[in-house]
């Protein structure tokens, strides 16, 4: 299997050595072969190229088995031109690979409950899917253009039927495949696209009557992701509900540095990428979190590559450690032993069987 | 002075009867003359008339010096034509009053901290106000319509430069009543609306050196409202972003059954509503909490009559009666007396001297 790794910037290079390790022994312990090659995304590839994501590095993306991306941006490059900023690099592989389906599974790690900014009683048992609509709405809609020479602005949300119903599936069979629970977010006491949506999501589930479906508000989801995450399965939903409300529900977990992603296309090909951003003021200092990485390269295995032994073994292999108090400084643990980012690497490998 | 009152649906009408007596004692206590007219919105107005908000109703409300509005939506009309939906009916009074101003204000009330879903190292001293833009965006960008026979469909984030100033500006005034501080959100990494809107922000910025003032993302700030909501002190954006935000941070204060919030139009000119809504399922039990509405009250004396005095009667009445321990069933109380909706009422008349 072929991947390409994209570091991009800030703790970018340093989660992708790590992945890289990770992932090698896992070849060797398995009797596979992963080869490995680098490319720049974000503001390391601005700085090289003059364009936060060439054609060139796309095309290799395209035919390689699957993609690893670190993180991308950085106060360095939040003055130049807005369509070279680091940010479109990301949303540039994501439209053009057509991965419009993002998965971020959210879930509690029994030893950072306490770590979590709500109470005990109320995270506890929180394991949310997101299904997050990655390559529609307002973030690719046009026209998005100053007006009246610049005295009026638009932005355009705009879905096609084909968008949200493959979407919409998607929802409905990772909800097969979990607690057969689906919640649909939407705002359909005001946007047509949410009528539209919810319509959609009201047809398939006459398709598939083994999953209980409900619908709700983003504003009212906003609320119950902090009154009660445990209420939720499987979240499905358009792209900038998507970005706010998986960001919100990530921080209940106590740690944004343990949460991966994943972001498919039609084909299954997929793309892997830590939650959590690039970090620039810890970089470079051993300090960062490797686990959202790991655990996004995990998500490789499965969605990618069917190995979900070695998904498993890795998933396992993170689990044991924290539960025997291995942690970075990021983590607010009681007990344990604080170690630096290579040495959390370490000690990941030495758990995998 | 005199106040249309539109009791709306589900808890309405028992929240506003709360309200009209401690205005009615603020009226004898301090020598005013307070009148009142009753209206129809919402639901309530779809049974009797056809339609959500009537014309006459809407002529009333602009003749009027203010307009205290209860809660509408409910299951009941969950099916009907999505033109003549409860909801119409406010989304209509805002934008024809021309209401562009939403101010909701977020305290933790210190007996209610215990409450709070998040930890109470996290949620003490949360105070922020809420600035939302509230007749612009998403909520009214045409064109808002299927194309194609109903193979897609689009909606439109649209503001003039002058409705981003205004707003804007209103929160830097409000900053500088306040702690003099000024969050700012948008997607600027994404929209080119929050584009505009930064600029615009960094504009006011050089004319009201005083305040200080941050940009932030809506994904980071729905995070941040989890991991720190102290942070915040006046917190200012357009209309989506402030709907989903707003409602997020209402949560975290312990109860949504205390938060009033204040809409207003460039004269002055308010419409004042709980930020909860119509609770069909507990209306017409004598249990809801009435002092949002009571607290909305307030905010009127303060906003449009400009009896600060008053106001703050109101706000030390509830406040002590909540000291006192009586509150109704929805506040997870330690100790304290539960009382009913009237009884509530009672109390927080009894309190005002
Ligand atoms: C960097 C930004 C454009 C991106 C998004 O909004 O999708 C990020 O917030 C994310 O969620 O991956
Ligand atoms: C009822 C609905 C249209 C409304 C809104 O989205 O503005 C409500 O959620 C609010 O915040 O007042």
């Amino acid at each position: 299997k072929h991947i390409l790794t994209l570091p991009g910037d800030g703790v970018g290079p340093e989660i992708m050595t790590g992945a890289k390790a990770v992932l090698e022994k896992i070849a060797k312990d398995f009797n596979h072969e992963f080869t490995f090659e680098d490319g720049l995304i974000g503001g390391a590839a601005y700085d090289a190229t003059g364009t936060p994501l060439d054609d060139a590095t796309l095309e290799r993306a395209k035919n390689a088995d699957a993609v690893l991306l670190g993180a991308v941006g950085g106060p360095k490059w939040d003055t130049i031109d807005k369509t070279l900023r680091p940010e479109q690099g990301l949303l540039k592989i994501r439209k053009e690979l057509g991965l419009f389906a993002n998965l971020r599974p959210i879930k509690v790690f029994d030893k950072l409950i306490p770590a979590s900014p709500l109470k005990e009683t109320i995270v506890s048992g929180t394991d949310i899917l997101f299904v997050r609509e990655l390559t529609g709405g307002l973030y690719f809609g046009r026209p998005s253009e100053r007006r009246d020479g610049g005295n009026s602005v638009v932005d355009t949300l705009i879905y096609t039927k084909e968008e949200i119903e493959r979407i919409v599936e998607y929802g409905f069979q990772a909800a097969k495949l979990r607690g057969g629970r689906l919640t649909s977010v939407d705002k359909a006491n005001v946007l047509e696209s949410s009528r539209m949506w919810r319509e959609i999501v009201d047809a398939k589930s006459a398709e598939h009557p083994e999953v209980k479906v409900e619908h709700a508000l983003v504003d009212s989801t906003a609320m119950k992701l902090i009154t009660n995450p445990a209420h939720f399965d499987v979240v499905v939903t358009e792209n900038l509900f998507g970005d706010i409300l998986s960001d919100e529900a990530s921080v209940i977990t106590g740690s944004i540095g343990l949460l991966p992603s994943a972001s498919l296309n039609s084909e299954g090909f997929g793309l892997y990428e830590p939650v959590h951003g690039s970090a620039p003021d810890i970089a470079g200092q051993n300090i960062v979190n490797p686990l959202a990485m790991i655990l996004s390269a995990a998500m490789m295995l499965k969605y990618s590559f069917h190995l979900s032994e070695e998904a498993e073994a890795v998933e396992a292999a993170v689990d044991n450690a924290l539960k025997d108090g291995i942690h970075t400084p990021d983590l607010d643990f009681e007990g344990g032993r604080k170690v630096g980012t290579e040495e959390m690497v370490e000690a990941v490998m030495s758990y995998i069987k």
